[in-house]
């Protein structure tokens, strides 16, 4: 994984690239029947097998178990959307996990490109040669005024969305992060919890994405978020450098606490785990703690707390154990140096 | 001091043999002038140096600080009155700690021997023995039918107080204990805090004692707040050991946590910080912790934690440190094995 054994224990935590593309001789998966998706998936296999440059693994999500989906939610592999889908769907994933295409989500084909931290650069010109390659063995639909055609009209045009996951806890403690969001979203720039679209803010962490895909260049678009995303670094930054001394003071005393808890709970539900992994974080950015950073960085751990992850070791649903006492397990062991 | 070192992790943390005496040739306290009252302290001093077999300190109240008074207060040599009186009072103590005289409370003298654990009869002796002794070189205020004469009257007969500290989590976290007190103090067993009369509840602590001492012999009142005491142990351990498998996984967790935050919390009130070695005691004792006790004990932490004891550091008061954030460092200290 991506994530894995790296440090990332900055504000900007990862970024993203989608590109939503659909194939011009089938239907919009809204539209398609059992046979239709079927029949795009085997096209895709076949197609995205050939091509050079790359090693993939075709994941169809038919053959794998809940909880395995779960997982691939989760590790930001999949959508949750596709892991509801009921026609047969299709992720197509690199070794390294750091490109992810969905078959049959709302559109033929998500291409997604991720990275940890901020340099979202390079990922575009992946993203970008990785959409050529595939425009290359397949016809896209595309319109010659309004460019890429997709199912919801929000990604009509470049069909781009850009989008960074930023650890905001000083923002968020404050209260001020609802005001600052409430003005980016009349700009176009739209806030999401962890999981994109509909999903719940865990830990602190939100999605920054561009709303529209429509009317600007893919530059413009990565351009925007990223200076968005830029802002709101500072503005944590900001908090994090110029609290009273009665703050820092009471900061200090709840960013340990929350440490020791972490290190002893024997049962954790992921809103707390999450809430209090943030704090570690924190407290690890800020230097407030007297002792060494954990060997896994603090976002591998928040995907650890999630349930599939949690699950899908083995032993765990043999043996009936309660998930929040296996949480704390799994935290307790990987925060150990 | 009697409690350090010691193992003293059980219920029964401690018990006390309390004896009050007046003098025939003076004034009760209460209706003393400050003259009155140095002549009482002169004259004990001179007599009871001379008692063959001891060895006092003699501590004046006037001459020591308003911390160190606390101090005394906190590791039970002196009563919360005996610290704000306005006339001059005395305390004698042994080297050991485990005798306590105290002078011009409200009465002249207040024998009081303590000691860990539940063997309450060797103690006793210790009180009686020392009573006979003071009592060969003094007249006490003694009245052939009611027998010894005390400022109040719940005092007069024996004088004589018998206590138990007791460590009841479980009655207390339950919420069994409010009704079994009731009974009890219809029975004339009184209930009280860690530090008697008035004093909240610390920790789950509580001191279990007799109202009242006329009319019944010294080996009677022993028995009768022994054998409470003892049925209270037996109620304690058996909720102890008929736990639920549910309450007991959410007991484990909670005490795990409960350490967790000691260990690592920045700053403690004194009730939170009762609160929690209380939890940590509990913790031991069921032998839920998968690491080993600290070198000290449990009771001598929580006495660790008082406010006196905690600011009669040398530093504290000097580099105005918070209480809160003194007495969490002095906790962690403590807590290393």
């Amino acid at each position: 994984m991506w994530y894995e054994g790296r440090t990332l224990d900055h504000i900007v935590i990862s970024h993203r690239i989608r590109l939503a593309r659909n194939l011009v001789d089938y239907k919009f998966p809204v539209k398609m029947n059992q046979q239709e998706a079927y029949e795009v998936i085997r096209h895709l296999k076949v197609e995205l097998a050939q091509l050079i440059g790359y090693d993939f693994d075709f994941i169809e999500l038919e053959a794998i178990s809940d909880i395995e989906k779960q997982k691939l939610v989760e590790t930001h592999l999949i959508s949750p959307l596709l892991s509801q889908i009921h026609l047969p769907t299709m992720v197509i994933c690199n070794k390294e996990r750091d490109i992810s295409i969905m078959i049959n989500e709302e559109d033929h084909i998500r291409v997604q490109c991720m990275q940890g931290g901020q340099s979202i650069q390079k990922t575009w010109e992946t993203a970008s040669k990785l959409d050529d390659d595939i425009g290359k063995v397949l016809e896209y639909a595309f319109h010659k005024e309004y460019g890429h055609m997709t199912s919801c009209i929000t990604n009509v045009g470049t069909g781009l969305r850009a989008s960074f996951m930023v650890h905001l806890p000083m923002l968020s403690k404050t209260g001020h992060i609802s005001k600052i969001f409430e003005s980016l979203q009349k700009l176009g720039i739209q806030i999401r919890g962890m999981y994109g679209e509909g999903t719940k803010v865990l830990g602190n962490i939100y999605q920054i994405s561009n709303q529209l895909t429509l009317g600007r260049s893919e530059t413009d678009l990565i351009a925007i978020v990223k200076n968005v995303t830029q802002n709101l670094v500072e503005k944590e930054e900001y908090i994090r450098t110029h609290l009273s001394e009665t703050t820092k003071r009471g900061l200090i005393n709840k960013l340990y606490r929350s440490y020791g808890i972490l290190r002893y709970a024997r049962e954790l539900s992921v809103e707390e785990a999450m809430e209090l992994l943030s704090d570690v974080k924190l407290g690890f950015e800020m230097g407030i703690y007297d002792f060494k950073k954990p060997s896994h960085n603090l976002y591998e751990m928040m995907l650890m707390c999630q349930e599939g992850v949690v699950l899908s070791g083995s032993q765990s649903i043999k043996e009936n154990i309660p998930l929040n006492i296996l949480r704390a397990e799994h935290i307790r062991k990987h925060l150990e140096i």
